[in-house]
């Protein structure tokens, strides 16, 4: 029994291993927990004989796969929510000599293309939590390097605040990738070698052309790590360095955190339910229906009513809940290209829930459930899936859940009403939320990038908040794609799908990957678009994966054979 | 006999038919110019049968290959140089009801992975220059789209600054490559469109799923046209639109042009030598060195002497024999992965004319000739090649020259001289162009985005202008990666030139196109990296090159066949 694996009785074939994204301590094969007050040891101490398929390839030295990192994933964000008291957390080894190896090579070896792809991505979103947690919630990452942290290993260091080497004449960094493997230090490497740590271009060029890395004063000197330290003063340097950093936080010493628990979901071969999101799968039309409903309760009577509820308040229970569904679907559903986002709710209760938020914003769990839905979304923004919004009678396109209309690739709203339903025309409701809270990964909202090219309709947007928005006035103010009568919607519909589904899956992949960020470019852009694109790229070329190719026969004493020429 | 083409002799048989990027209007079979005293018109009639290759596809509908946009863009540097007085340059179609198809999709589906991935870059180039000469020489170019702009023939409409299109109920622009073709709009084509236009996400994903495009009102409205004409007020309008560009250009009305010569090449199989720069060839070790020599005149006693000299002003014929010896490498040999960037000559000279230039700096030729060097120093930034300076007694990396060593990925320097060599130790000395005059892609400087980190040490770099900094000073200020003293210097060359071309080149590739742009993102460095990466990566997959895919089967009346599975 491996961690992130179950059956899924009545799927087909291809889905009977799925990849599961939830875990919790009690199950953690990689990773531990230490906590010394307001310090927390996230210490890496990978199970060799845990990989997530089985026994395929054994996870030597502290490498990793993606059972580590749904891990890794899950301790990060428990931290947040489970501890406010924590104000550092270190992440280092259990084991001697290693601090980690990077992505296991046999594992990505014998991935399909999709699986690498897949991969990278969830990894490099993790780092970006990471570095969220540090610079959102005040709960700082450091980086003890005990040991090698060569390639994704040093990646992961890339993704700390304050980087320590010990000085034991061994322990080194390196991204020995392009020289061992022909490939990218591709989970943010080289960006955060160039753009966050600023390194120097040629020293990087250097760097990452060295197999067995840098260590001592150089590694400091090129701003590849932060310090080095004697092996005699490691353990209480580090504890130092911890609690100098916890002191700048500013998160509660007193409070107490909330629990998550296992998320209530029932999987079936095609729907998934929560409590608060459906998944519905039509396979004959390659289609998903993801329904989330919006609150049925009032938001809490008080602050400590909704620390009260914990993981059941409902903004908190949306955003486990859809990141769940979208990371499902994403690892374990890639015939399916087509996501319809529908809600269905009271606009106003998820306007009373936000309301609640921002009166609360002060609040450590407050603060933390608006990253957490920010980070959600952004899951959306990076999935390669098309995302198309039906905004009709029943649906609560309001704040928070109106970003869903705007996450998406497109969106259809229905004028007036059905024949038979006697609810209200469908309207969308525009929040304060909706103009800062939730950041895409190019630093804008996505109402500002949506209408980069006339910031007046951005303030003439700003001037509804609270109205609520027919069809024709949202198709006027274009914050929808377009609007439709009940005669015409279903065949417009219909037919955008066929087309959508018909188009080829690698040419939707590459045109959303470029629409949907317009604007500045971030570090976390340039990661999810240029590096993650080219090492998408190298990932194809037999250089790499072809039977001659470095990844390929990488361990087998065999050298790999290069086409030379560049391209 | 094609545009293009000719035979190299003693060459290897892949290169026997190189692709040449030098031609003249004499020569032009696609394009002609008109002009009518300040505005030109650049007008596109490809001839059917001119392919690059010879016979294999025709050119039908506009469509263009390599050897059309080879000719565009000598059309655009010349308009530059030899007509001063074109302010405004109208792009628009010889052909009745056709503007351009865009790339011709035979002449992709025959390419190889490298022949497309180069084709896109020199397009997206001339793209750039289209808009440099707009921004940056006031000769503003428009387009009047008098037929369908479909494709590439859309993306070449998205370079100019004003986009007129004719409402005859018929002409459209589109981007069909996605849903016909399953590639992207990839030479600028998505990104313009976000960015540039700035047209909202959900209104592009519309149009770039749309086969027909979009005409009319509808097209003003979504902003992919700045204005639709009715055919009967066609010319006139056109006319007058020119003419009100013009009248708000600097440039003079009274100069006269230089003429661009054809460039005195002499090519041989491992060697090609100009007058100003040597390429030679070590094909066993995979190496190239390219020599540019620094001036042998002192700088021009008037700017009027530097009109006499024409191309053969040392700074312009630098940056023409240069680029034409990057495309050639480029383009016609891609099996060599490294180019070691040498300069010989005085330091002084190179600085006399970075000075005479700056003194000149509101005469229209000299500002062209800065904005040629740029666009040139920016060939290399695009250039998959490793670049290595090796900076030597007798060379004169200077001013605009020592450019070349920061657009290196790495830099050796050599401390003091060599035995029997009286030639005094190298010396790289700093100008004022080094700080503002070359901007890379990122809109920063080579120093800019090489001291990233460290802001002082660009201040102090600028201290140093005009002093000559041997390697220990030139290593201290970090402008240099290594020096090394003389019994040192050939094995650390060897080693790493060893290593180098051990390497995969695709992971080389992908590794420099990262590293070379560290800093912000614009829309330049955009296209280049994410839209270019997403491209190449789409031009390996099946769905697009397979034997069922796409651009394989395009006009067979076989539909492909995809693999549904998202990635």
């Amino acid at each position: 029994m491996h961690i992130g694996r179950r059956r899924i009785s009545g799927a087909p074939e291809w889905i009977m291993q799925a990849i599961d994204f939830q875990t919790d301590p009690s199950r953690y094969r990689h990773w531990r927990i230490e906590r010394d007050g307001e310090v927390a040891y996230l210490i890496m101490d990978v199970d060799q004989a845990g990989a997530l398929n089985g026994g395929e390839y054994e996870l030597k030295l502290n490498s990793y796969d993606l059972g580590v990192d749904i891990e890794l994933n899950d301790a990060v964000q428990r931290l947040r929510f489970e501890h406010p008291e924590v104000r550092c957390v270190v992440i280092k080894s259990g084991k001697d000599n290693v601090f980690c190896a990077g992505a296991n090579i046999r594992m990505l070896g014998k991935s399909t293309h999709g699986q690498k792809v897949n991969f990278c991505k969830f990894t490099n979103e993790t780092r970006f939590a990471i570095e969220d947690a540090s610079k959102n919630s005040k709960q700082t990452y450091i980086c003890a390097i005990n040991g090698n942290a060569a390639g994704g290993g040093y990646e992961l260091a890339l993704a700390a605040d304050h980087i320590m080497l010990v000085d034991d004449r061994r322990s080194a960094v390196a991204l020995p990738e392009t020289p061992l493997l022909a490939v990218l230090p591709g989970t943010g490497g080289l960006t955060r070698v160039t753009d966050k740590r600023k390194v120097r271009r040629d020293r990087a060029d250097v760097f990452c052309s060295l197999e067995e890395g840098m260590r001592g004063a150089k590694a400091v000197e090129w701003r590849l790590v932060d310090e080095v330290v004697p092996t005699s003063k490691w353990k209480e340097t580090v504890t130092q360095r911890a609690h100098e950093i916890a002191a700048r936080s500013d998160r509660p010493k007193d409070a107490n955190g909330i629990k998550f628990n296992p998320l209530a979901r029932k999987i079936e071969a095609d729907r998934i339910t929560y409590p608060n999101v459906d998944v519905e799968i039509d396979r004959a039309r390659a289609l998903v229906t993801i329904t989330v409903r919006g609150p049925s309760d009032s938001e809490p009577a008080s602050v400590e009513a909704a620390h009260a509820l914990g993981d059941k308040f409902w903004p908190l229970a949306v955003a486990r809940e859809l990141e769940d569904a979208i990371l499902h679907l994403r690892a374990n559903e890639a015939a399916l290209g087509v996501v319809l986002l529908r809600t269905e709710g009271k606009a106003l209760a998820v306007l009373d829930h936000d309301a609640f938020l921002s009166q609360y914003d002060s609040d450590w769990l407050m603060r933390e459930i608006r990253h957490y839905f920010k980070r959600t979304l952004k899951r959306i923004d990076t999935t390669p899936k098309s995302f198309i919004a039906l905004i009709e009678p029943g649906s609560c396109f309001a704040g928070t859940l109106a970003e869903l209309a705007f996450a998406a690739d497109r969106s259809f709203m229905l004028i007036g009403t059905r024949d038979g339903d006697n609810r209200p025309p469908a309207a969308i409701v525009l929040g304060h939320v909706n103009f800062g809270l939730y950041p895409m990964g190019n630093g804008l909202t996505r109402l500002q990038t949506r209408f980069l090219g006339e910031p007046d309709t951005l303030k003439t947007a700003q001037d509804k908040i609270g109205i609520a928005l027919d069809a024709q006035a949202a198709d006027k103010l274009g914050i929808i794609t377009t609007a439709y009568e009940s005669f015409d919607w279903d065949d417009e519909l219909r037919v955008m799908l066929e087309e959508r589904t018909s188009f080829s899956p690698d040419a939707m992949t590459g045109m959303e990957a470029n629409l949907r960020f317009a604007g500045p470019e971030t570090m976390e852009t340039k990661i999810f678009g240029r590096l993650t694109a080219w090492q998408n790229w190298i990932f194809q070329r037999p250089n790499a994966i072809g039977e001659q190719g470095a990844l390929k026969l990488y361990g087998s004493g065999v050298s790999p054979t290069f086409n030379k020429e560049r391209v």
